[in-house]
This record gives C-alpha cells, sequence and structure tokens, in this order.
C-alpha cells in the first residue's frame, strides 16, 4: 500500500514540534515526532515582542527540522508549518518570520485564532462520537471553545483566559489557594464566557484538548487505580475534577506536583486551569470533560488526509479498521468472525436471549476484528497481547471505558473466564454481563472458524424450549462444530441456556 | 519478503499439536497452533496397547489438522507429522497408523527415542547458547538426556524415568511425600543414571525443556516476584528447585497446584518431576537449570529450515535480527544507530572510561537493534512498547537476565533515569550501573542520529585531561552536536567525566 506522509510544524507559544503522520486510505498513524521546548514567548510581556534568545532558539529548531525534512524527503507538497497565538500576536512577528521561513527554507502559515479553533475542532470530531456539543481547547494564552451541531463547526470564540494569564491574574502568589480566590477565578471566566450565548444550549457535551486536560485526566485515572495506557477516551467528571482542584488547592504551587500525575512542567499553573475547565463545565451544563488526545496538529492532518471536508464518516469504524489494518493478521479469517458474532448476536437478539443493544453489537464487532492483532507479538498468549495493543494505541471514538471493554472481549476469545479485569474502575453496571455474552459468542465464533476457511458461512441461533440451538450452514461443518462444542460452557453461563449445534 | 510455511504435527503421549511456522531466511514465527488434550496413550497400560476410545479421538483430531492443511494450502511437502513414544512403543501401532494417515491424508514418521531426543537437542542448541553440556527433556513417560560437545550431539540416553512412572512407583498414595520418598525417588534416578558416565564430564550446564520444566520456572519466577512474561532463558537454581520441592511436597498431590504458578493439569506430576531433575542436576554437577520454551516442535522446524544440519551459526544474532524484522521500523536508521554505539562504546574502553566486555557489548547492540520495534504500537511511549515487545517475544540465546537488560536498554533509549525496573530479582551486582552506560551510549548515539539520515559517519570518543571528547564525523553534523548536547547528563553520571562534543 503507497503511503502518503505527511508532516505538521505547530509553531506553539511553549514548544516547537515537528510531527510525520504516515497515510493510506485506510491507515494512518503518527510515525515520528520532533520536540523543542522553544518558549517563543518567553519574556513577551503585555505587548507581545517576540524577545532575541528565545528567537534564536527558534531559528535553530527550523533549522534542524528543516534538515529532517530534506534528510526524510520531505518537501514543501508534505509539509504544513502553522503558528499559532505567541507568534501571530507578536508585533514583530514580520521580522521573525522572514528569518523563519528562511531558516526552514519554506512559507509558515499563521493561523488565525478562528482556524487554530477550526483545527481543535476537527481533532475532536475525528477522535470522539461528538456531533452536538462544545470542544474546548486551553491553552497558555487562550481558551478556545468551539460549538458544534451535527459535526459542524457552528460557534467559535476564543478568550484571554489562558493557564499563564488566570494564574497571574489569580493564583500569583503561589500559596495554597483559598476558596474565594478560586471562587473569583471561575467568576471571571464565566463572566468572560456569558457572552456566548450559544454556550448553553449547545448539547451539554463538552470534549477537551490540550495539555492541561490531558494533565488532569492522568491524575483522575491514578485517583481511580486504572492502567495507566493513554487518556483517549477518558471522561474526567465534574465529581473527580473538583476532587482534584481541592486537593491541589490545599497545596502551595511549588508542591502541586506531588500530586500522583501532575507533571513537574505544569505544577504552577495546573490548578488555574483546572478552575477554568469547572466554569466552562458550568457554562456548558455537562457533567464530564471528555479527553482525547488529538490536537492542533492531528486537525491539521486530517484536513489535508480527509480532504474536503476533513471529518470522517464514521469515526469508531475509522479507528477499528485502522488499528486492523495495522497488523499482518488473516483478514479472511477475522472478518469472518466478525460476521459469524454479528449472526449469532442478532439471533440471540430475535431469540430474546439478550436485550439487543447497538452500541454492545459494535463493541462485539470491534473485538472480532481486534482479536488476533497480538499475534504479531508472540503467538503464545496473544489474546493478551491484543488487548496490550488496543489499549496502548487507543480506540479514538470509543470511551475509555468502551476501548477497554473491546479490550477485554478480545482478551477472552481463546481461554479464560471474562471479565473487566484491571478496568473494573470505569465499569458501569452491567458491563460484566456485557464482556461475559460478547466473550461467548466471539468465542463461540473464533471456533466455528477454527480452520480459518470460512467453511461455515453462517451460525444461526434460536430456541426450543428453552434450549439455546445453534444451526451451522456451508460446506464441510462437521469440525468447525466439534471445536465448538467444547467451548459451549462460556455461552451457557452468559445466557443461562443449555447450548446444541447442529449442521453438518 | 516470500515466507515459507512449514507445518510440524506432534501425535505426542499427551497432546497432539499442528504447529505453522511462517519462515524467511531472516524471520521465522509460529503463526498458529492447534491443541488437543487426545491423551492417546490413556488406559494403554503396562503393554502400551492403544484403546479405542483415544484412538477415536485421535483421529478425529487428525481429521480436524487434515481439514486445516488443506484449508490453509499446507501441502506434504509442508506438513511434518512426527509420532512419539506412547505411538513407537504401542504393540498395535500398525494398525492405527494405517487409520492415522488416512484420516491425515499423509505418511506419519515415527521417531526412534533417538531421533526424538536429537529433536530436543536442536531446539535447545538453537535457542540457548549452550556448547557443551546436557539437554534434558522430562516428558510423561521418559527422561531423556543429551549430550553436547561445541554444539553437536555426543551421546544419547533415554530413560524410563518420566513423571507419571516415578509418581506412580514413589508418590503413589497422593499424600504430603516425606523425605525418605523424596530420597528414594532421586536416589532410583541416580542409580539408573550411573550407566551414562558421560553426564559427569559434560560441561555441568543444564539446559531443560518440556511442560514440567517450564511450569517449575513459572513458580519460581512468581515466587522471585518477577514479572510473568515467559520463561525463556531463566535459569531455574538449585536452590529455588529445592525450595518449591520443599513446598510442594508438604501439601498432598490434590493441592499442589495451590503453589502459585502450578498448573491444575500438572498438579499430580509435578512433585515426582521435580524431583527427577534435582537428581539430574547432581549427575551433571549443575547449578542451575536453563529453561527454554522451545522443544520437539522447534526442533523439526529448524530442521527443516536451518538444513544441512540444523543449527544456527549465531543463536543471540539470529534472535535479535528475528525480532527486528518483525517490525516495520526504519532499518537505516536503527543499524546506523547500533554501529555509533559500538563505536563510542570500543572508544570508551579505549580511553579505559569503561571495562571492556564482549557480552555488554553485545546487549548494547542488541538494544540498539531493537529500540524502536515499539514505534508500531504507538508513537507515544514507543520506549515502553518497545520493553513489553522484546520481553514477551523473547529472546533465545539470552538468558532471562540479559533479555531483561536489553529490554530495560531499550527502554530508556529516549528519556528516564535508567534501573532494572521490574527485574531487579534477576540483576546482579554490576547490572545497574552496565544498564546505566549502555542506556547512556544509545541515548547518545540515537540523538546523533535524531535526523535519521546518517550524516554522523562517525562519532569518536577520546579523554582529555579527564574530559571525555566526543568527536563527530561526517557531513552536517552541527544538528547531530545539538541534538546530542542536550543528552549529556546520561553520560556524565555514568561514566563520571564531564562531556564535550566536537565536529561541524
Amino acid at each position: 500500500v503507497p503511503e502518503r506522509r505527511i508532516a505538521v510544524i505547530d509553531l506553539g507559544s511553549n514548544s516547537f514540534r515537528l510531527v510525520v503522520f504516515s497515510a493510506s486510505p485506510e491507515l494512518w498513524h503518527r510515525t515520528d515526532e520532533l520536540y523543542e521546548a522553544v518558549r517563543i514567548g518567553e519574556g513577551a510581556g503585555e505587548e507581545g515582542e517576540l524577545r532575541k534568545r528565545p528567537m534564536a532558539r527558534a531559528l535553530s529548531t527550523l533549522e534542524l527540522f528543516a534538515h529532517f525534512c530534506r534528510a526524510r524527503g520531505l518537501g514543501e507538497d508534505d509539509v504544513r508549518p502553522v503558528a499559532t497565538s505567541a507568534i501571530r500576536d507578536a508585533p514583530n512577528r514580520a521580522a521573525f518570520l522572514e528569518r523563519a521561513e528562511d531558516a526552514l527554507g519554506m512559507p509558515i502559515e499563521v493561523l488565525s485564532a478562528e482556524e487554530e479553533a477550526r483545527y481543535g475542532f476537527l481533532a475532536a470530531v475525528n477522535s470522539t462520537t461528538l456531533t452536538d456539543g462544545v470542544v474546548l481547547d486551553l491553552g497558555g494564552g487562550s481558551l478556545q471553545l468551539v460549538a458544534a451541531e451535527d459535526r459542524e463547526e457552528r460557534h467559535v470564540g476564543s478568550w484571554p483566559l489562558g493557564a499563564v494569564r488566570t494564574t497571574e491574574r489569580f493564583l500569583a502568589d503561589g500559596e495554597p489557594a483559598g476558596k474565594k480566590q478560586l471562587k473569583a477565578l471561575r467568576a471571571h471566566v464565566l463572566d468572560a464566557l456569558s457572552s456566548a450565548d450559544w454556550l448553553e444550549g449547545s448539547g451539554e457535551r463538552l470534549v477537551g484538548l490540550g495539555g492541561t486536560v490531558r494533565n488532569l485526566a492522568v491524575a483522575a485515572q491514578l485517583e481511580a487505580g486504572l492502567p495507566s495506557t493513554g487518556v483517549q477516551g477518558f471522561a474526567l467528571t465534574r465529581e473527580a475534577l473538583d476532587d482534584l482542584v481541592a486537593r491541589l488547592a490545599a497545596l502551595p504551587a511549588a508542591e502541586r506536583a506531588d500530586v500522583p500525575g501532575i507533571k513537574a512542567a505544569r505544577g504552577d499553573l495546573i490548578l488555574a486551569g483546572a478552575a477554568t475547565i469547572q466554569a466552562v463545565l458550568d457554562a456548558v451544563g455537562a457533567d464530564a470533560i471528555e479527553v482525547t488526545e488529538a490536537g492542533l496538529r492531528e486537525g491539521v492532518f486530517f484536513e489535508e488526509h480527509l480532504a474536503p471536508g476533513g471529518t470522517l464518516g464514521d469515526v469508531r469504524a475509522a479507528s477499528v479498521l485502522n488499528l486492523f489494518a495495522r497488523y499482518p493478521v488473516d483478514p479472511g479469517h477475522t472478518r469472518h468472525v466478525a460476521t459469524l458474532a454479528l449472526q449469532m448476536y442478532d439471533d440471540l437478539a430475535e431469540a430474546r436471549l439478550l436485550e439487543p443493544d447497538p452500541v454492545e453489537r459494535e463493541l462485539l464487532w470491534a473485538a472480532a476484528m481486534l482479536h488476533d492483532i497480538g499475534m504479531t507479538v508472540d503467538y503464545d498468549d496473544h489474546h493478551k497481547h491484543s488487548r496490550y495493543l488496543i489499549l496502548n494505541a487507543g480506540l479514538p471514538g470509543f470511551s475509555q471505558r468502551e476501548a477497554a471493554i473491546v479490550a477485554q472481549i478480545a482478551r477472552y476469545h481463546r481461554k479464560g473466564r471474562p471479565g473487566l479485569g484491571p478496568f473494573s474502575a470505569l465499569g458501569r453496571k452491567g458491563d460484566r454481563e456485557l464482556v461475559a455474552r460478547c466473550s461467548a459468542v466471539l468465542r463461540l465464533a473464533e471456533h466455528l472458524e477454527r480452520s480459518r476457511d470460512q467453511q461455515v458461512r453462517a451460525a444461526r441461533v434460536e430456541l426450543h424450549e428453552g434450549d439455546a440451538m445453534l444451526r451451522l450452514e456451508g460446506g464441510d461443518v462437521d469440525l468447525a462444530r466439534s471445536a465448538a462444542e467444547r467451548q459451549t460452557d462460556l455461552f451457557e453461563r452468559a445466557f443461562d441456556a443449555p447450548l446444541r449445534i447442529e449442521g453438518g
């Protein structure tokens, strides 16, 4: 498959990054990243004038990036250099840009606040299931909010409420923060947002981008005892956020990074950022902020890769197929296992052995598509390796709870007694049973396809006097039947009905 | 790369297995496995006559295997069906084999005891660094020992000392075992082995194959608090084995699987097997048994794949290159990082900043070759994913301690403070410093190759008045130097010398 490489160069206020994506229609992923903590805005002060030393750091970084692009054969058509607020707002930006473009050997696009917000929006709609709601992007300088309706951008606002500014204004002393201080900060944010009357009726869903959001999510995950496999799709609830704010506020700024998960480099700004998010949750009327790891750079990439429009048709399906395409497993077998599993699921619903649920059905499909990817790591324990690969690559579009369920179903496709494992803390009522049902169906489908040759064309489930009957249709199904007959126990436990297999 | 698929069908006493290997000259791995607990020897008694019901199970299993081979396009030239002792020793084997070959649609090779031992030997020499020593293969029926000299098979012995037989003779009552009972068992084994005078002078190294050995290793790993990433290369010491025997002996047979790690299906036989291994350690004069996960099936595969002779030239290099070839990472970059790392290592030895050690040098090379394989999982945390992939695939030829060191060096190639992490229990004196040295060198090499275009042709280290000088040679090395200059701290700590970088 011929892959196109697309590099995005992000000249941000804190850091410059060069990110390389490799993309073919069915597969894309980040394949390289250069990061430099340039701090171009250092010492810029109120007027925003770029200073000599930060500019020198910026230029030598851009030389490194140029060198990298040449070495990797990335030409002007493959590279999208974009600059954001620190450069946009600098009175001496023209002089800087001339030298910067010289160092980089390519033109640099200075994004307007609206364009910047749009890329955040594209990142959010292509990595979550957001259709109606608000996208928050909180940086050091500004807070940007975009309201989406039916996956289209409807309203955009940008406020000078970044964590650097709110910290300077409300928490500058670095002491433990009192309730009054935090209340004043939130009131200030809410007051600023009051002009955006579109926030209130915007669907009560809030998706968050940016380092502050991600770092708060890591801390909340640790607090909940969850495995650290990234924060994609994690829902940071108002309750967990309030708890974090209380713990951070009780500490002086210098000690806030002692809260497990909080990065040392963010210790000084994290509290103001967290309080700002509290205020936005109030303004939107949401009870959680859904975290995505995607951001500006992914937004630019999606625009390049998914032109025109820059949005995926079905984010969840695209995520599953993207991960599936990354590993050289047997596609004929995998797709057929998914087909058989969904057939059985639909028949079980028809026979009232389960309550049909389109989300559950989609989780089953995802697990079926990904059940064997771990074979690349090692044949032994490949079900466990599949879980590892799913969790660590992440499944944008699925909540973390859903991704964990997909990973657990894949984990139990061969053996073991299904459960939520290390993800119990994410589970809702009924999730254990959901995993048990889907694992039972997937395990049967896997064993019907044990010889990997699609001999079983159809697997139909019916109910006869309280017994489930699985009827196999196809060519030579004898051996599939004998393989599946030894795997009925999970099914019988999950559906509380004896299972007989017929056909052949 | 055109891959050849080779299937080995192992008609063993306890189970039948079909294992598929995919192989090209530089890459091989197991890609599928069918397992059936046929227990062909069930009820065979003293005379070894195969009974009707086990034979029926065997035939239907062989039909499944035949079906699988047809479905997967595996013809007679690709499949090696081999039968071992239960079938070999059965008086009615001819009648069974006729029907079995009919069911499978291919001829079945009945291995002699010597041939069986030879395949175990091939598995051992191709998955460990054994040059001189003894290979033990302990099954249910027999114990087989092969003495190797300079990686050649020199002596072979087979004794009816399998765990089923020794259990029946010495531990049949299933009660907690007394010291006398175990002593008698060991004396019986030693007595039987006394005819094999070649055991004593055979190099004092013992490599073990088979389920009993692997299961004891899992229990010892758990006891030592080690991560459960397989037992390849694990050294089960005499001390740890003695401890396990004491714990197992204190329990009735029915409760021995309560010892963490001991499989339920082995609880009844594990103690006799463990005591037998104690006796073999005595006979050989070894203080540990080195565990390999390879066995008969791998031996047959190696004979097919590595003809003539069936032995790898350099097991450790082959393991590293095999794992490297499995992941689509940038080979030019990887190999050049390895070259630069070894150059610096050799110069550091020359400058007496380290004590040269060919093993340490090889571990550094292995880590350099594998440092980026985790990128396939996800770019984020790819150093941690590299560790996961190395540990879970295993590195045959390296001890588990060495494989853990390789994984830890790869883990620290980008960031973090190097250490042994979860493998401290495997570490020897000086291992922490070894990991620190190699991580420092690898991190420098990685950053000299930060633009991935091999501009730095050579990196030479010299000592000038107590300072280390790193001189870069090549084309445009300015940017490599600036990248490396920010990574000198690890080096300066590891070698206790300031580092200056020159060139360009």
